[in-house]
């Protein structure tokens, strides 16, 4: 297919990060950047061998910019997106979709109105182990699912500054659980379906800053299904997603160092099976067999963009479009009120007053 | 020092597991034993060498009976408890030491009064796995723990029927709570003191059975620090703790199969430290390092058992006593109400109440 011509607007860590996969990308075309900062203009356009704009309207006037990839603060997603999708370019954000309900929601609007593609970077589903969970789970080979346990952590809370936006719960609310944690709740949601309600604990611990950075969620699902989700800013990177089933249980485990170098993920990840080797009768007579599942390589970070590129060359749904990120969203600020509140709360309940 | 002469009070499968443990260890000597099933007083009888007795009363009038091991079914604890310690019997029970809190505080206030040595099985914290993280956090070698999560569970609610005690409420409160989860309650509270408050989300899942058969429980400490539990009755066994903390990350896992052959338990299982190999002012370049951790081995059941026999023969305090055990069990009850009640308990409230 021709490849898509896409613009990086908001040239932070991140937009490094992402264009390095999607430059390995036959279906992508990195055409121009923006940032209010110059010297950033001057450094990415080097880097990839880009064009720069001087200003957003200018990058949206370009005919030769198909779709937007945008990377600007969470709380700044809104404005930027609407201003693209009213140009009619299509439109990457990294997730979170936004910070608050009231801002998700406007996106959604201002990309149906448009009628232009949108995907938002959960990119986590397109790791491979999660392709393998999922498709044990649509298999019914692991037996019916109970519960599962995700985890996703690393040390940024310890070093957080007083003017850093991530420490900041009017830019980053819940810390780890916007900025890693929702990763983890797009996953859940893509293996059991929609959230129905949580509890949360959250408080800062081991930083100055005001904003939670441990916090431990639990969560019934409309299935009937449960999950709990552990996102931490104050120890080592993890990253664990464990599925407990009637006849199996898998362990998916990768390391967290090789996370933004998305191309090398897949090497440093385990996808563990536990069932039983022999099943007697006598319940100390049973032996359990540990076995490690092969699964497909994935570029998550690449495919993710694949995903995108396709719908806007295709018109084919994506996997994550403007009302699944909200969704994810409205599952961390339930989380979040929970926390502040102290009791269960549900997605019903923050979605209708969004 | 001179072997304990103990008894064994209750002789299902339990106990045989039990007594398999401590006839390793020469510091208890089993004499006699009682059921009230002589079919399975024979079998014991004849499987150990040792004497048994038609009724309780005998067994407690008996001069070579320093103390009895109790692992009569949960709801008769206390009568049995409160005869052997009128006897001036010192006691070990099997975990929980109830399944009501009332029962509980009978059982502490006969202890009490009589002044004799007990001990209540939450063998979990011997496994040398604990042991070791014990000492990591207590030495403060991998930095201030922030959260922890614990997990414990098997098939076993899969095959109940409904004559079976463990599917009854009044009799295996929560299931796997009660019976798989007590153990990591203990560790829990062992690592970091007690807990304040609780939420929980529990059902009976994959079973006809009443009772639950899988919870997960969210807990914080009034250290402040968070805990989450994982209890399931519907899926292959497992147990697995891990702790999150400033400099390192400990993933310990042991293979269920060996759980109840607990001089084997501790070769298969491992504990695992994530550290930083390389520790690089940007994030994107920072090594996580993986490295197995070498503890002693322990053999949980004999291990606790001696800790008993240590007590009986000298005073000093054992590990885990009546009041802790209470305590145990007062986050089981926390837990179960708030699953019931869909809100946030303190173990105060549950306390106060008893």
């Amino acid at each position: 297919m021709e490849p898509v011509r896409v613009a990086a607007v908001g040239l932070g860590r991140w937009a490094n990060v992402l264009a390095d996969a999607y430059t390995r990308s036959d279906n992508v075309k990195l055409v121009t950047c923006f940032s209010r900062n110059p010297a950033k203009r001057d450094a990415f356009s080097a880097r990839y061998g880009c064009g720069q704009d001087e200003s957003l309207e200018a990058l949206l006037r370009r005919d030769d910019v198909e779709a937007v990839i945008v990377t600007v603060p969470n709380d700044q997603h809104a404005g930027v997106i609407e201003q693209a999708a009213a140009a009619g370019k299509h439109v990457y954000v990294e997730k979170p979709i936004a910070i608050d309900l009231a801002d998700g929601l406007r996106i959604q609007r201002a990309i149906e109105s448009a009628g232009v593609a949108f995907l938002c970077g959960h990119s986590a589903r397109h790791l491979g182990g999660l392709r393998a969970i999922k498709g044990f789970i649509a298999s019914g080979e692991i037996g019916d699912v109970s519960m599962i346990e995700a985890t996703f952590g690393n040390e940024r809370g310890l070093e957080l500054k007083a003017t850093d936006w991530r420490g900041d719960p009017s830019k980053a609310p819940g810390g780890p659980l916007t900025q890693l944690g929702v990763h983890q709740i797009d996953n859940l949601q893509y293996l059991l379906g929609p959230v129905k309600q949580v509890f949360c604990f959250g408080k800062p611990m081991y930083t100055s800053v005001p904003n939670e950075t441990v916090l431990q969620t639990v969560m019934e699902f409309e299935s009937g299904q449960m999950a709990y989700l552990g996102t931490n800013w104050a120890c080592p990177g993890h990253f664990m997603l464990n599925v407990y089933a009637t006849r199996s249980n898998l362990f998916y485990d990768l390391d967290f160092s090789w996370w933004s170098n998305s191309k090398t993920t897949y090497e440093h990840s385990t996808l563990m099976r536990t069932q039983f080797a022999s099943f007697s009768d006598d319940p100390d007579n049973r032996v359990l067999r540990k076995s490690l599942v092969q699964f497909a390589p994935t570029d998550h970070l690449r495919d993710e963009m694949e995903d995108f590129a396709n719908a806007v060359r295709t018109g084919e749904p994506v996997e994550i479009d403007a009302a699944l990120a909200v969704r994810n969203l409205a599952v961390v600020i339930a989380a979040l009120r929970s926390a502040h509140e102290g009791r269960m709360v549900t997605i019903a309940e923050v979605l209708q007053q969004a």
